[in-house]
């Protein structure tokens, strides 16, 4: 499949006239064919005219049909194979296997919701049944379900391409709500974009599905997202990125004449807590694995453990030494573009070079596409005075925290902002210790984990990916996992409709094939 | 119970001093004893502080000893018998018997709330078991429950001073939730909420709870809202009132270091449809029934229908004489508050001037503390050409708009902002012509209903008080029934905690006695 570098606007393909941009290969700095031309105010206007005019349709498709939809773009985003494998490697610099487990990861995501839609309950359909001979008053007959809230933008993220990105977890959560999608591309990595653009819009026209079902748009600046928020018709977003960058959404969403929810995934340090007698037992292991999480996909993950809390011990300078050594045999990787890396290494030196601040270790050094992980440590009390400390170092970087004993480590965990992810280290005889600290890690964090680490993000319907501000915009929300869906719709109440008029989910046919909840209670 | 004007902060009962206020009997005019004080940024400070100490503790009591807490205050709101009744009368100067049916549903949301307590499913538990075998990589634990967003701000509201204010739907969703609640009380009944928040504090101190679990204030001016929005420790806010006074709430909560959501339920003028083969086949049962709706408490209900869309026919002019002649028997009554009436009066002064309206009919004059109703009436094209046209009269004030056809209803449709509900006034031989609409409806309003008005809203399981901006802040809740406590929660994800150290209600043990989702599927 030939790259074309043309914007997807509906059911055609069309050159945009908006400058231009190229494919960087994130290993060696080469400028990758074609340009991809950005989109026009009047492009967006067309992407934005008919993803309104499917609106009503798309979002009346029977949920099954709207299965085989999603299943659909699953099976031609396999189907464009090692093109798709290969332009992806070049553009993010990330092994050949993280992304073909990333784009299996895409592919679960976008099989889940179906299944969701296939199982039928995702709408939470309630039914008050009508009382005519209720006293003072009849009560009338109330019937609920959720409705999506129509066209969704969503922004590629530069550190999944797939799966934060073009078909990701917000495309494909906000497709299985029913609402349509305008994509802006991610500008790091526009051929992989085109690529799933294209195995979306195939999926859609196979499917015969309304064409403004799917658009994606390129943005050679900041104007295409920023009018893309702005535009009457976008009723929500959804985004994964820098904290700078969804808090511009954010304001933006804010001042339109009619606001909409932006769900931004932002910034996260992902604090790691490591208790005493998980220390004294196995701070080798628990090093190493450390230190490969830490540089997983060269730290470029929004879960990276940035930060770790342990109270000083003889088990703290093994776990040190066990990292240290570790990163020491650890190869520099390529980060995702030259801007992330030149903001990488401004924190890192930031860091290395604060009074307070001691460099523990480093990983291997590598070409100046690459970067290098750094490990540093300080003292609580520093880490307290100083909020500079607090900020997140998007890559392989961690701040070890020395705490005098466990009270401090709550005392820091409670200075902390809002985290994706609190993953804790301990043995039996630590869960005293650790009890005292969970209702400050459920208030910090929204997913809490035990012995692991939080750069594996299951997606299922128990997960959360997502926390108190500012790890995202919206602590009330996931955007990993089937409550993702949830983002995108709004409950409607029907009050004494005749059959003939209820939508069909919530017709009497229908009370065999939902579930409801009656007066509250769960039926079938 | 003698009325002692002070704040109730925990426990306490302490005179506020930043300046005063006074209840206004709504009926004469009248300043009504005691002095309320207002209180000092330290006073709330210490609600505050209250609030965020009890948060914890609070939000791990059991459900049921919650419901308890509930059921505790609804007692005590009754056993406060004709004082509260009568002292509600005299700041609302509604009718006795609407404040009697108005405590019964403030009860009733109490009821309702502890209900779900003891259900146990709200937490909407879920778990995707482990798969220690699974491949290439094995699949952790995770447990999933929804805990509360910390304490929350209710502002109480003028026009439902027993179920909109200090013990009203957003007091008893947040504290079923788990949420600590410090209210604003609303200035035109501080008499009423002292009474109440006497009722409340009281069972705070019967189930033995945290002081801080609720604390009630009051504001001479505006400052102590403001600050209240503005504090660290207020996690979200719950707010009925004005555009105005919502979007100033808004403005503050997004500007905060940390954002919080703004639960703000605003401006809707709650379009009613008239249909063709309904106009032809009873039009002067409608237009008697809409009289009635329009005036009911003085229109000051959210759910007023303030717009009525009609096709030009003989049926509609039987409806406005209907109309008219019912009006022309319903007296004057007294409205909220002088600025109430001022506001209104000016709205409906702007109508009678406008010169693309029409004056149909008055409803008898009162004296200078009372509102006359008023409908007026208006074409399609001046409606469609005038914005002014399509805003809140907050009072007994409606406009008739004349449409061409049934597609003119929808284009007048469509041009409207957000609505919380839409009423449909059919005959079968309308529902052709309905169905039509039925689409722009879902996208407008947050409840449809047919052959009634949208001013009697039932508390429940499947009603939605909410819907698009402006009529609420966010379309996707509702402020009254049981969804309302889904505005107050955030899902948290435990991966591989031990036992011991999960939340009582995702152990094992608790297996036998929730609802949960195993892998996305309801068992219990």
């Amino acid at each position: 499949m030939t790259l074309t570098g043309n914007l997807l606007i509906g059911r055609q393909s069309i050159r945009g006239t908006n400058g231009s941009l190229h494919g960087i290969d994130a290993a060696t700095g080469a400028t990758l064919e074609p340009a991809f031309g950005g989109a026009t105010p009047a492009q967006l206007d067309q992407a934005c005219a008919l993803a309104w005019q499917a609106f009503d349709t798309y979002r009346e498709i029977s949920p099954e049909r709207r299965a085989d939809f999603l299943e659909a773009i699953a099976a031609n985003i396999l189907a464009l194979g090692d093109a798709l494998v290969d332009r992806c490697v070049a553009e993010s610099g990330l092994p050949r296997g993280r992304i073909e487990g990333e784009r299996g990861r895409t592919v679960g995501q976008l099989r889940l919701f179906a299944g969701m839609l296939r199982q039928g309950d995702f709408l939470e359909l309630r039914v008050d049944p009508a009382q005519p001979e209720r006293q003072p008053l009849p009560r009338p007959d109330l019937r609920l379900r959720h409705i999506p809230l129509g066209p969704v933008a969503v922004f590629g993220a530069s550190n999944f391409p797939l799966a934060f990105s073009v078909a990701g977890g917000d495309t494909a959560s906000a497709l299985a709500a029913g609402c349509p999608v305008v994509v802006k591309a991610h500008s790091a990595h526009p051929g992989t974009s085109e690529l799933v653009g294209r195995a979306v819009q195939q999926a859609v026209a196979e499917l015969d599905l309304p064409e403004g079902t799917f658009s994606l748009l390129f943005d050679a600046g900041r104007e295409v997202g920023q009018s893309l928020v702005a535009d009457p018709r976008i009723r929500a977003v959804g985004f994964t990125g820098s904290r700078a960058g969804g808090t511009a959404l954010m304001a933006i969403a804010a001042a339109r004449p009619a606001p909409i929810p932006v769900f931004a995934e932002m910034s996260s340090i992902n604090p790691v807590l490591l208790f005493p007698n998980a220390l004294a037992n196995r701070a080798e292991a628990i090093g190493a694995a450390f230190a490969g999480s830490l540089t997983l996909g060269a730290g470029q993950f929004c879960t990276n453990p940035g930060l770790v809390l342990a109270v000083e011990s003889e088990g703290l300078e093994r776990f040190l030494e066990a990292a240290a050594s570790s990163l020491a045999r650890i190869g520099a990787q390529s980060m995702l573009t030259p801007g992330i890396l030149h903001a990488y290494c401004g924190g890192v030196d930031a860091l290395a070079q604060h009074p307070q601040v001691r460099t523990v270790a480093r990983g291997q050094a590598g070409n100046t596409l690459q970067g290098q992980a750094a490990l540093f440590s300080t003292s609580a009390e520093a880490f307290l005075a100083d909020a500079a400390l607090r900020h997140e170092v998007f890559g392989a970087a961690s701040l070890v925290v020395r705490c005098r004993d466990v009270a401090q480590m709550r005392q820091v965990t409670e200075a902390l902002e809002g985290q994706l992810t609190a993953a804790l280290h301990l043995d039996a005889a630590d869960h005293d210790a650790a009890r005292t600290l969970l209702p400050s890690l459920e208030r910090l964090a929204g997913r809490i984990l035990v012995n692991g680490f939080g750069t594996g993000v299951e997606v299922g319907h128990a997960m959360v990916h997502g926390g108190p501000w500012p790890s995202t915009s919206d602590g009330r929300t996931t955007s990993v996992g089937s409550l993702a869906i949830a983002r995108f719709v709004r409950p409607v109440s029907y009050q004494d409709l005749p059959d003939d008029l209820l939508p069909a989910a919530l017709r009497a046919e229908s009370a065999l094939r939902h579930t409801w909840r009656v007066d509250g209670k769960a039926s079938r």
